[in-house]
């Protein structure tokens, strides 16, 4: 099939390197069964180095073969994986990510149990799948995939090339940039959460705004992005999220995030480029994260961050005295009993010394208790 | 176009003024772009104050303008904030939510592709959208609006002026209230988690139990609430629960409650009137929390919460008793050392007393080492 | 109606005894309304005894009725609890779930809305209900029930007698075992959350990886699973997950797992046999849990888990020690202030042995400061 000769699972090094124009330093025969981030690389990945620092991450990572410069190469320690040279290596790794990427095979067409309404615009080689909705006055752009009971709202726009998959529920008034990806299940442009207590009740507050997703945003599967209660949600280009997360109302987020899955971001919250929240983290409302700030996993973070800081736990502090901490905190037990161990120590040692003097007392000193001032001072 | 005279996004102070019949003292022309709680207001939001401690808040809350009684009105420093003057001020609070208010045009009408089972009882101007199905036996009550893929089961009852958004799924035997609001993909009355362990095996426990959620109760987006193993999952009045919330089988919980997103509570659980759990926390089976008990966002409550108790952290315990201990926590790695070195000059000091006593012992005394004492005591 | 008399919500003691051959020890008019685990047991609950220790917990626990062997019952202190007394106690529990299990009376056919791809292969006795996709060159085996709005993409596999809720989306190629539950709008097959950072860029890497389902596998609503990079992401037959729970690529989970909900597991994890994950608890990508292995709710487990095993907390570590651990956390600010108490104390020690020392020294003796040593080494 001819599907199958265009992406495939398995290539050697070899015809990789035909693919993409590189030289070959190692195993030519090494089967590469995908590409992988530094991080995340395993046995049989291809990762991707453009710098020293990256470049001895990849050396050290469980991945069998990097994708990188002549003058890179030159410095690598032959030997420990195999290498592929390249002029440019940006070009070459997307390439390369096509040689892997699963076929779109989505023909054009409107299936026929698909409802648009009225006056809606749609683009060229658009495909809309069974019972997919498209209400009144939105615009689908071209090549965009709407999949099997899709939703979209009134006035509603979604960019060319986008991927909306399964179940995906746009509410009115949403936008979608061009070749974003949203998995099944997610919910953009639900009410933000938002009550004034009347007396023993709760009046809900209108919300009024708008949900602009930038262009290349990958949206997890069954995450949800609420609308503004006046203004924008808005989510910046090339941000990735991950499944099950929650981005309130009136959140901004940069360019080139990752929100990982299970994250919590709460209203009004200003998130810059390059942040990265890690897995299940929670962010208080109207905090500010700077460019490149991280939060690790299951973090709470209550305060602003600067640009380019690490911090974890909760409440949320710099990674690396939060990790001091926690680790100190394993020592707490212990530490107690001997401080009370120490407090009795101190007690015997001053009522000696008390002794003494009261022996010199006798002999016409002024007697003073010892060791009782500081503790008072202290209380 | 009439739809937008009658919901806009802004008014000027003195069109809200003249909608609700209001004074205004200060800046007319000022634009108000909506309606706010005091904690999460912004510029251009008017707020609500009924009493002299919410007055307070509001004059330093981010409002632009606070709507009150002329006798607080008499109390509250001229010039900080725009007024808003009424003598009813909770009657003229809901008049200028409902000008905010989005419009709810959905006309009554049950779509062709719509499935209705057997014996369902539809009330008057009910709007049922596209693909929606509603098995036997189910009521849907006068003006509900059930959205495009929204799925009710056998046997369920629908209040009226309920709003259920697209691709809701209701099981079997689910009751929602009167001018209710559930939002998008969440799924109401799915099987609670209970499993015998029978050898290496886990055998199902059946859950026959029902799911019944009061009136004006919101339900945010991909919220799960399980049906009882036997009884009823509850959900009281005028309770709002946020977006991918987890309320597990034979839940009950209050009236007015404010459970924020991604909050999970396991089975059992019994929680009061006006209780507030913030986002992500966690409330352990079997548990009761009082009324007026709120939880921090992330707390993990695993022990009753008295009413009225703010509670946060893991194991959570009073609010500012756990703030005090997180905080100290920063200071734990330095104290560790510093008593390390304490430790050592109290072996110093007992060092130097021995050798003393040992000088006098010399001369006749019976010899006890010191400090060691308290320290075998407390070891 | 013949289906009440089939399955009921109460039955008398004696009821159920007739129904299983048991004999019973107790009050036969008893009131039971449903089966539960030991731990989670109510009045009105059976529960069931296979072991003494078991039966101890049986006879702690709130249920009113135990079913247990002719040995077990010898040893029980008559009175406390009513007996149900069998020969064999697994098949009769078996017997009594099955009293109390809910019909499934969805009776086979396909619905006219409905659309089955090309080359589907659909078993005897299957029920396909409305607005529900099948694509091409999946399989259906016989009994399977997909209720409305389901999902199954390209060449999937569901197994014999698996309900699928409503709205629940199968990405293609993704196995679910034979006697499954998925509940409505879960996710299968979604892509891994992986990018490589290119530039400023974050370029997707393509998921082409499968999700193997075992049997007799449950899954919650609005549940996550995502596809493998390559490879496959796995859950072992009769596995257990909540709902709300994320599951990432390339995980493979053991057979007998309970995973509570909101957990948040994340790529590459491996977890072995019987493990229990508490709820809201997150595991880091790659880590190791061996079987029943347990993590406590919340815990953020960051390192493996030896089998058999319990921890929580972040990070997490043996359960009993982080209990410990957090308890003293709770003494910690008052220790605080009493060590800086000691500190004074301490000082004053030294300076009144460094006075007589000096007094000493008038005579002779060679001064040395006292009691700085330690500290200067500690610092």
């Amino acid at each position: 099939m001819e599907l199958v000769e265009i992406a495939r699972v398995e290539y050697s090094l070899q015809e990789i390197a035909s693919a993409v124009t590189a030289e070959v330093i190692g195993d030519r025969d090494m089967v590469i069964s995908g590409v992988a981030g530094l991080e995340t690389a395993e046995t049989g990945d291809l990762v991707f180095a453009e710098s020293p620092r990256f470049l001895d991450s990849a050396l050290r990572s469980r991945a069998s073969a990097i994708l990188l410069t002549t003058e890179l190469a030159a410095g690598a320690r032959a030997g420990l994986k195999s290498l592929l040279v390249v002029l440019q290596p940006r070009l070459a790794f997307v390439q390369v990510l096509r040689l892997f990427a699963p076929i779109q095979h989505r023909p054009p067409g409107i299936h026929e149990s698909a409802r648009i309404g009225d006056n809606v615009r749609l683009g060229v080689g658009v495909h809309i799948g069974p019972n997919v909705i498209v209400e009144a006055d939105s615009v689908i752009d071209d090549g965009v995939v709407l999949l099997a009971g899709v939703i979209v709202g009134e006035g509603c726009a979604v960019g060319a090339g986008t991927v909306v998959h399964s179940n995906v529920v746009l509410y009115p008034g949403v936008t979608l940039g061009r070749a974003c990806i949203v998995h099944a299940g997610s919910v953009i442009g639900a009410d933000g959460f938002g009550y004034v207590p009347i007396g023993n009740g709760l009046m809900k507050v209108p919300h009024l705004g708008a949900v602009e997703i930038g262009d290349e945003v990958e949206i997890g599967a069954n995450t949800c992005i609420d609308r503004a209660k006046t203004g924008v949600t808005r989510i910046g280009s090339g941000t990735k999220i991950d499944n099950l997360v929650h981005i309130a109302h009136n959140v901004t987020v940069g360019q080139a995030c990752l929100i990982i899955a299970q994250v919590g971001v709460a209203g009004t919250v200003t998130i810059g480029n390059g942040v990265i929240l890690g897995g299940q983290a929670g962010i208080k409302d109207h905090v500010s994260l700077g460019d490149g700030a991280r939060v690790g996993a299951q973090g709470g973070v209550i305060g602003d961050v600067a640009p380019g800081t690490t911090v974890s736990g909760y409440p949320a502090r710099p990674h690396q005295d939060k990790m001091r901490e926690l680790g100190s905190l394993t020592a707490l037990p212990d530490a107690l009993k001997r401080m009370r161990a120490m407090e009795k120590r101190l007690a015997v040692l001053e009522a000696a010394l008390q002794a003494r003097r009261s022996e010199d007392d006798a002999s016409g000193d002024p007697a003073e208790p010892i060791g009782t001032e500081g503790a008072e001072r202290a209380g």
